[in-house]
């Protein structure tokens, strides 16, 4: 089956909202066995909007539009297709009752222009809206399927999730399954380089890579007519992935190394503690971005001076003479001097140069230390980051705490 | 003038990359008063982009069409135009000997394949990519103008502010200057309200808002047949905005609330410490994401805990016990505490309810104090923030640390 996608509304044509919603929608798409041939974005024009669905269902099977469901006047993506397909627009009582409780809800008056929200074209599915007010909509029409989402990305992939994903894939027959695999220390070029051949050749399941702040994911997505099935397809595929990169995962199906992390010190009732230099506070800042970190997290000391090394941290001063603050040696002493100050379980160090404008250490961009001690164990990783583009702050720093977050899950 | 933008590639219906050329070119044309009216994107097939250049030099006087000048079979934007605009294509010398110094500089061999990358249509100009090696092409066939530009956003940006703008803006006969205003404090959406007729009405200058982290940005462009009177018109709608919104605007032309800290810290020769406790460690992050920022900064405790604000930041047990940690007496007592240790001119602390998961204090979600220390100046603001969505951890944080920052500026 072949789709297509029209994102509509003036604020992306102008540039002042990226589309995100075509990349969101063609993702979920591919990972169903879906492939998307085009995406349109028009504004809020009715003959420009009339003439992109009459190009689009003449091309594809399934059509997506998103936006244009609001209370306004500018808002005409419903009545542009009930037209378009020559349905009249009715009153739909369930949708309205939504809308009416989604207000009392929020607490909010409803105006008289909502209930413009609750007409649908006649002989549609109304698809209710659990996080705003305009319903979705999905309209056959012999062998075409138009479906129609809210814009705010928020709306749309709940929407997309709770009720378009399954209705697509009843369409096909199928039940979809899929898993996550978690890699860190290896980039995606190198990962999509060593599984490009698998990727292309495997239709079912489908092989996809998701790059997320130094980390990359691997979504596997198998289909078969029901889970049983889907299963067979799926697990020898993440089986062989697993073992073949098994160095490189450290997790399946989870949200990304600081959630992994504050999960297994939860489970083994330890807390740790964090020494960062480079970093300026980003290990802590990604540690803490989890909710419920406070079990397992207490202090996090950023010295990004000499100075304070010494005076708080207790580094001594001839290693920072003899070493400087970029050192194997500076890193296992934050290390242990943090972890004396707040007598965590585990200790993690960071220190490095980051990019121009760092320290005066005379030190290439990306070298950077990571400390880490705890009871049993200690030891300082040396890292080159940054690749070509040593240039990019930004890359090295979230690079070089992620490092130091699988350096304590290692620990553990 | 109505413009169309065409984006190629497989990584876009694939969903795997997000469009932002079309958004990012959108921007930059609706500033110097060319209206955009349809973004399209195809695959890598001949056919469609055939098709689709067909159907947008129909519609529109100006297409720019990103991606497929690349070195591979795949690529094939600029043969597809050629042959769209009947023209031969030819071997371009000085494109040639940009390539052959481009892979010298980075140390690369050159393959037979870049060669391909030299060829332009027929009287078409040729643009120098200076980060990397696919030159851009500007095509003019009567009354219409084609631009093909790579993919890459970052190679893309760069020749279309360096020879496309220009270009543009001699074929309209005008110049364009722009001024950035920076705000903190204001929602984009209040903003927005009271400046929306202004916004609507005025098509030049045109006055466009960009939201970031928690801060908003109105840039204002003008265009006029030369800089004094491009200046002309855009002066008074800055000065305009800027004495109306004194209150919320803390720079103009600024990057964002921490490179104005670092410049104005580094200006005053002053130093800043900082005590986070929900922030978790980005406060500090932020500073120091600003390159030269170890000169006015030198440390940062994140005290996760009662246990470590009273034995690091040497917060009283009794303030603890009697107020809580979030509170305007801890806030006042974190900042002098940081003060304390550090020496440093200027201490902002941080404390507050983020969200779930966060302490065992009964106050609500939102709920933050931000503590400020220097020589002849101390006082504790209290924030209810997060709006409607109190549970929206990452939103909390980050205005917190905006406030803090904010707070920091003012204490200068």
């Amino acid at each position: 089956m072949k789709a297509e996608i029209i994102c509509t509304g003036a604020e992306l044509l102008s540039g002042k909202t990226i589309n995100t919603n075509a990349a969101y929608l063609s993702k979920e798409l591919s990972a169903i066995g879906i492939e998307v041939a085009y995406h349109t974005v028009v504004g809020d024009n009715e003959k420009e909007l009339y003439e992109s669905i009459d190009t689009c269902t003449k091309r594809a099977d399934i059509l997506i539009i998103t936006g244009g469901l609001g209370a306004t006047y500018d808002d005409l993506t419903k009545e542009t297709a009930a037209r378009y397909f020559k349905r009249e627009m009715i009153f739909d009582k369930i949708s309205y009752d939504n809308i009416v409780s989604y207000f009392e809800y929020t607490k909010r008056e409803i105006s008289e222009n909502n209930k413009k929200q609750a007409y649908i074209p006649e002989g549609s599915i109304a698809l209710k809206n659990e996080r705003g007010t305009a319903p979705g909509i999905i309209l056959k029409e012999k062998d075409k399927t138009v479906i129609l989402l809210p814009g705010p990305p928020y709306e749309m992939q709940h929407m997309f999730l709770k009720y378009v994903k399954k209705y697509l894939v009843d369409l096909s027959g199928n039940v979809i399954i899929s898993k996550d695999i978690n890699f860190f220390g290896i980039s995606e070029a190198a990962l999509e380089y060593r599984l490009r051949s698998l990727m292309i050749s495997s239709k079912n399941p489908v092989i996809a890579p998701y790059a997320k702040k130094g980390e990359v994911v691997i979504r596997v997505s198998a289909r078969a007519e029901n889970k049983e099935k889907a299963e067979e397809i799926l697990n020898p595929v993440t089986e062989k992935i697993c073992k073949e990169f098994s160095d490189y995962i450290y997790a399946t199906d989870a949200l990304n190394l600081e959630s992994v992390l504050v999960e297994k010190l939860t489970q083994a009732n330890k807390k740790v503690a964090v020494a960062e230099s480079c970093t300026g506070g980003l290990v802590s800042k990604r540690i803490t971005d989890i909710s419920g970190a406070s079990k397992v997290f207490e202090c996090e000391i950023c010295s990004y001076s000499d100075r304070i090394k010494e005076s708080i941290l207790g580094v001594k001063r001839e290693t920072l003479e003899k070493y400087t603050a970029v050192s194997k040696e500076t890193a296992a002493e934050m290390a242990i001097g943090i972890k004396r100050l707040t007598g965590a379980d585990i200790a993690v160090s960071v220190t490095g140069v980051a990019g121009p404008g760092d320290l005066s250490v005379d030190k290439p961009y990306g070298l950077v230390y990571i400390g880490i001690k705890s009871e049993k164990y200690s030891d300082v990783l040396e890292l080159k980051l940054g690749g070509n583009d040593k240039s990019d702050r930004e890359l090295i720093r979230n690079l070089a705490a992620s490092y130091a977050i699988n350096a304590c899950l290692r620990a553990i």
